[in-house]
């Protein structure tokens, strides 16, 4: 038995255990939301459409060959079209199944799509600061609030990393993905876990390419303070909490 | 404290114990080899270079937006070329650091780069059915072994999903990634995992969008028999392990 027995273990497929196991769904519990609610007294912000219009770099293997992680960043600003595309890229829903499960631009097991997306903007054209609510139904956006010293606190969520110096004040904004597991758990019970962290992967590895075609680059950064940031975002920590992060900036010249 | 606690806090951020941790790389243990070995013995076969002229829709913009889940092959083979472009677009190598790093066209936690990738090959011209891996520093494949009925193993290996019909009769080639986390674990200790599974995830997805762009389709399978796959491919379990698949094959005309 190793050092690492149990991360390890955690890796695996658990099928042969799970097919045993009683779920929510089997026991007919109610199905979770699909998405998170919101007040209709939020303040909703409209997205132009998505079109691709936007895209420079076109092709794909262009864009799958040039990709890197980017930790600096032009002090250019993104356009509304550009963080459309963005959002779209990552959790956009291409259409609607008869049953009201959403098909997305990423893969996700069985169309349970757990996550929500957070920014914390910075730099984009016609947009306060603050921090918003991605609505992939809608397509829209919703503000959440602002964040005083809003580059410092993005420093402090991502522990002052010291291999990427100032990392924020750099990027025009951070996506924060988090995950309501249960929208996993209830149909998949224990096999949840492992589907939710491959499948941010997906979503993340989107908007590296999708950044990548717009003369932007992205940087994934799993490394954060977990409480600080599911605080900052009013997230629970249990039923809802951050799980990825990626910042993107227009890339320098002499990037 | 939940029914799902300890699988939910494999999700969250465990910096802050891990900056306490002593890691195998602190320690001045040796690092870990980047790729695994081979035999000077071994059969290889030599791959195409990897050219943008396989690629049938080249815009990114599409390939995003009509990516699916594809369950559902035509009998047409994949030639090699195309079978070059997958393999490039999910693990190859763009450069490589003064101190040995493999980048590649995926984004991986500090380079670390834990997978191998095995192929199952039921269908791709010029080359016999069997099992292979991916060697990415020479891009090219090590010819592992025959597998008699391999279809029908592969129906085994993904435990005959009854969702799935004839899941590999239709495929032409299955990837199967393992993972040797060590290779993680060296440098990140007890982070290693929710990193390894993440990654996988941005492998996962630029294999879906070659595919798209090839007119071929892919579906991630994360429903397997461990023991099994591990078995065929003469995986310990332990030090190395397989940790998700994605079947490839040309889309039908009908779907």
């Amino acid at each position: 038995m190793g050092r690492y027995e149990e991360q390890r273990s955690f890796l695996k497929s658990n099928f042969l255990e799970f097919k045993h196991v009683k779920t929510d769904k089997i026991k007919g519990l109610p199905k979770p939301m699909t998405v998170k609610p919101y007040s209709s007294s939020s303040v909703i912000i409209d997205l132009p459409e998505c079109n691709e219009g936007v895209v420079k770099k076109q092709n794909i293997y262009d864009c799958i060959k040039e990709r890197r992680s980017t930790r600096f960043y032009s002090e250019e600003s993104l356009n509304l079209e550009e963080l459309s595309y963005l959002l779209w890229a990552t959790q956009g829903i291409t259409s609607t199944t008869k049953t009201g499960l959403t098909l997305r631009t990423v893969p996700c097991s069985g169309a349970t799509h757990t996550f929500e997306t957070y920014l914390f903007i910075m730099r984009v054209e016609g947009i306060r600061q603050g921090i918003y609510r991605y609505l992939p139904v809608e397509h829209k956006l919703l503000y959440m609030s602002e964040l005083d010293e809003i580059e410092q606190k993005i420093d402090a969520i991502t522990l002052d990393q010291p291999f990427v110096p100032n990392f924020s004040k750099k990027a025009a904004v951070m996506f924060a993905w988090s995950t309501i597991p249960y929208r996993s758990e209830w149909k998949y019970d224990i096999s949840a876990h492992k589907k939710i962290l491959i499948d941010i992967g997906h979503v993340s590895q989107n908007l590296y390419l999708a950044s990548e075609s717009i003369d932007a680059g992205a940087c994934a950064i799993g490394i954060y303070d977990q409480n600080l940031i599911d605080e900052v975002l009013g997230l629970d920590g249990d039923e809802e909490f951050i799980l990825f992060l990626g910042a993107v900036g227009k890339k320098r010249n002499d990037s």
